[in-house]
């Protein structure tokens, strides 16, 4: 008997929200061998909260340290109990991370947090990419690049948002003045992470993954990186500083940040010098891990949602009004990355579980179990109900975080399952928004892949979805697929593969299980998403003239066919 | 020492939507001796229901023969146990019912229901005013009396509702033929009461309430009484013989319909021949018994309002566009009675209870007081809320039961009691719609006095209206506003006043309990009622050109200042 190939491994580190997750995947077929979560210390479920302010969100930078190690090493003793594993042959580490979560650094690229004086600073810790304190920030950016002329938008939808980096930054100095002069840099989480373990800390060398700098930060090799000295000069001469102690050119996270030190590869059980990917967005590594492609969208749906398209580099490509980016690079190197989302799905679903729904209901098992059960039989338009899906701002492609949710359509006889299907309705017609804006500049969506908690779980949910998108809804094979995308970047950085797509192909796929739609709920929700549409408008597009006036007959009518034909 | 002068009485008789009530009143001063209670058996809390069209609201007319008997004999039992009473000194008896709410009668103005052929067939029960089964029909008329050029509509606010007679008839005829067929004639509850019990129960003779036939059948001298023949035989050429069976002219209720039967007089212990007034709409008596007179508008606040005044027959009045009816006579005789109305207030916060209210709020004590605790102290606009109050339709001043409810504003963080507090405030931005349509038109409100279960019992709601429409909330010294106006009405037919006024000016009363308005409230008020007229217009009127497009930013700047002071 022929003796089997020796098995190669790569590990991908996941950064979550909450928690980090670390994954060992056999490198031949992606498929999983071990894994450890560590969930965040500090705050709430690892989130710092103000009570004062609720848009305030922020982490502690030693929890990304502490997360590392612990999950690394659980991922890595897990793994040895599997036949044949050694951690000789862990071929290289990759890293996603949130993002735009930027946090202020000192000069060798310690967090400000941990430094004494700060200890009690919200403003020195990391800015979590939901804290959405900088929104007048956020405007008076979009302004001033809009005035400039150099078309620093055109890659991320014309606005500058709250969640990103030089919003947040700029907010820092106008609202915490200690904090921001006491910052040498800022870093976003998805480059400390990488520079961190690879001992490469300073942030004027450390390699900035072009993710979150091309999506969050308005780097563009077309202007030569990050916008001008001089234009940054305009909106604050402080941020002058900022911009020259970033390390240029940011780069893609299929080349190598380093070598693990020999400190944190003793701390995690790995061989000192391990290879280490530059970082790159959790949400990109999941579409990575999702199989992305060109024509694939990729969906991960969670309490947000972030959907994402890879186009060649040799295909025309125009300027995605609302699109939150446009970077060469980004997801897939060597492709341009598009990056759209909705600021709230599951969060919605959420909230009205906690806020809303009746005792009956939330009193015993899952709240949205119990909803769904009432929710799923109904026909599409029965309720009369219509909502915008805004509770937290509209991300694409409005790019307007001073958006708010809307509910229409209610009766005296409405009913809690009811809202709860017109707010699963409103977050589908959201993402058909998505695909149909995406496909109005030329880039035609032939699949959708779905991966996050809710495409996992929730077939209620992604039925709903192929019926509103009247497209069928596939399914990402794994389960992992952010924390697979990085181990996809630690094989490629170790070698086992020459690009990226190669270690997808084998790497990745779609489960057997695909959501198609059905004609006749199709057809009415094509009817629903009109009126949507005109709601999206009349109150989304400052200065429309879309009127609503026949919104709540519309419904009516609808509703009343419906009802007579069941 | 003196004797005092003999006592005389009173009896009101209000038919109301689940029960009759019969009160005994002092004529002096309207003090209330004795009161019964009586609930209709029938249907669910007296109502008829059809599980397949939840339109549909019928009653069975054999309860108001049985509701009459009981309560009277009841409320005069409960009487001659009070020192002094006698039957004998019961001057006259005034009876008001719901409207509009038609029934089918044969030639003896019998009810068809009562027919054993009809017993099964719910068209020959009574179509109860909350009945909305004919909204087609209503559009139809609404269309017909437009193009007929004779202003039929101008008094009833240019738009004939699915609540009324004709609307109903008509309704009937094209779904139920066999009952249309069978009847003579239709009356409604208000006449049919003090026809039957002062045996004058011919359709073609019986005294027609000026408030049923002028504020629900366009009814009106200018043009001689109900729509010509022609106008009904261009709309339904069956609907002629029902105009031609309706004894004109239409009678206020300080004229006497009758004596009471020796039949019926034995049955409630009164004496036969005891005067009967011609019927009143229960809101209009309850006008009366809460004191209405010039500049004073009454509000009967329950699960819907009714909002009225009157106006001297010599003050110049110009129609009112939206105003459900301006007759002469039907609120107080001799003067021009104006009737508007919210399709529902108290119904909208019952549904927020039943439907959606979470378990914390429903499972101990009474909802709404759990939600008013956490509601009350909330400051206007710091929820970032704005409702509009449609989910019954709007009667005034839209007249357009096709309308919904509207929530905006929802973040992931919107509480219950939130919302619950947005609804009230929606439910007083349409009553300060009426006040302000009223005065538009040059009909000064001077005085608000409110009625009903909500005046009586709700602090939170009071304060709240006079907060947002910033005038003082009086409240009707009676708690049974209607029965008193009843009441009086039968003490004006029984001959101890000479006039309706005159009676009022002793009977009725406002109680020590006023609502002011708080300033900094009415000022934030102010700034949401614009954003409420803006989604009323844009929603509520068709080919309007009201925009929308600023609502979520502009309420997202009232809740961020009021957080700020806060």
């Amino acid at each position: 008997m022929a003796r089997s190939p020796v098995k190669r491994y790569a590990i991908g580190v996941d950064f979550g929200t909450n928690s980090v997750r670390a994954l060992v995947a056999e490198v031949s077929d992606g498929s999983e061998v071990a894994a450890h979560v560590y969930s965040y210390p500090s705050g709430q479920q690892g989130i710092l909260l103000d009570p004062k302010d609720p848009n305030l969100a922020r982490q502690n930078p030693a929890d990304y340290i502490e997360g590392f190690v612990r999950s690394v090493r659980g991922a890595v003793r897990a793994a040895k109990k599997q036949p044949g594993f050694a951690v000789e042959n862990v071929v290289g580490i990759g890293i996603d991370a949130t993002g735009s979560t930027p946090l202020p650094v000192d000069h060798e690229g310690m967090p400000l947090s941990m430094h004494p004086d700060f200890k009690d600073d919200l403003a020195a810790y990391a800015w979590l990419w939901k804290d959405h304190t900088s929104y007048a920030e956020a405007a008076e950016i979009t302004e001033k690049a809009r005035q400039s002329g150099h078309g620093y938008l055109a890659k991320c939808g014309g606005t500058y948002s709250s969640e990103w980096f030089w919003s947040k930054i700029l907010h820092c100095k106008r609202s915490s003045p200690k904090a921001f002069q006491a910052a040498f840099s800022w870093i976003e989480q998805s480059d400390f992470v990488p520079g961190y373990v690879t001992g490469n800390r300073s942030p004027e060398t450390m390699p900035r993954c072009i993710c979150a700098a091309g999506h969050k930060g308005m780097y563009h090799e077309a202007w030569g990186g990050l916008p001008s000295e001089a234009f940054w000069a305009s909106v604050d001469p402080d941020l002058v500083a900022v911009r020259r102690r970033f390390a240029a050119p940011a780069r893609a996270a299929d080349q190598k940040a380093g070598g693990l030190t020999a400190e944190l590869a003793k701390k995690v059980g790995l061989p000192p010098g391990t290879p280490v990917a530059v970082g790159t967005i959790d949400a990109h590594a999941g579409a990575v891990g999702a199989g992305i492609k060109p024509g694939t969208l990729v969906k991960i749906i969670g309490t947000s949602t972030c959907d994402m398209m890879v186009v060649p580099m040799d295909q025309e490509l125009a300027d995605v009004p609302g699109l939150c980016g446009i970077v060469p690079g980004s997801i897939v190197p060597g492709m341009y990355g598009l990056e759209a989302g909705q600021s709230a799905v599951g969060d919605i679903f959420n909230w009205f579980v906690s806020r809303l729904a009746p005792g009956g209901y939330t009193a015993k098992g899952d709240p949205h179990a119990n909803l769904t059960r009432d929710a799923e039989p109904l026909r599409p338009g029965e309720s009369g109900l219509l909502a915008l899906d805004w509770n937290n701002g509209n991300r694409t492609v409005l790019v307007d975080p001073l958006l708010t949710g809307l509910l229409v359509g209610q009766t005296l006889h409405t009913t809690a399952p009811e809202i709860y299907r017109a707010l699963v309705e409103a977050t589908a017609f959201g993402a058909l928004t998505i695909i149909r804006r995406l496909e109005e500049y030329g880039i035609m969506v032939k699949e959708v892949v779905n991966c996050g908690g809710i495409a996992e779980k929730n077939p209620f949910v992604m039925q709903l979805y192929a019926d509103v998108c009247n497209r069928p809804m596939k399914i990402s094979r794994s389960a992992q697929t952010c924390a697979l995308g990085a181990a996809i970047f630690g094989a490629v950085v170790g070698g086992a593969y020459k690009s990226t797509e190669q270690a997808q192909r084998r790497m990745t796929g779609v489960s057997l299980t695909v959501y198609r739609p059905r004609r006749a709920a199709a057809e009415v929700y094509a009817r629903l998403y009109e009126l949507y549409r005109r709601l999206h408008d009349a109150f989304g597009v400052i200065g429309s003239e879309q009127s609503v006036d026949r919104v709540m007959k519309e419904l009516i009518a609808i509703r009343d066919q419906v009802r007579r034909k069941g």
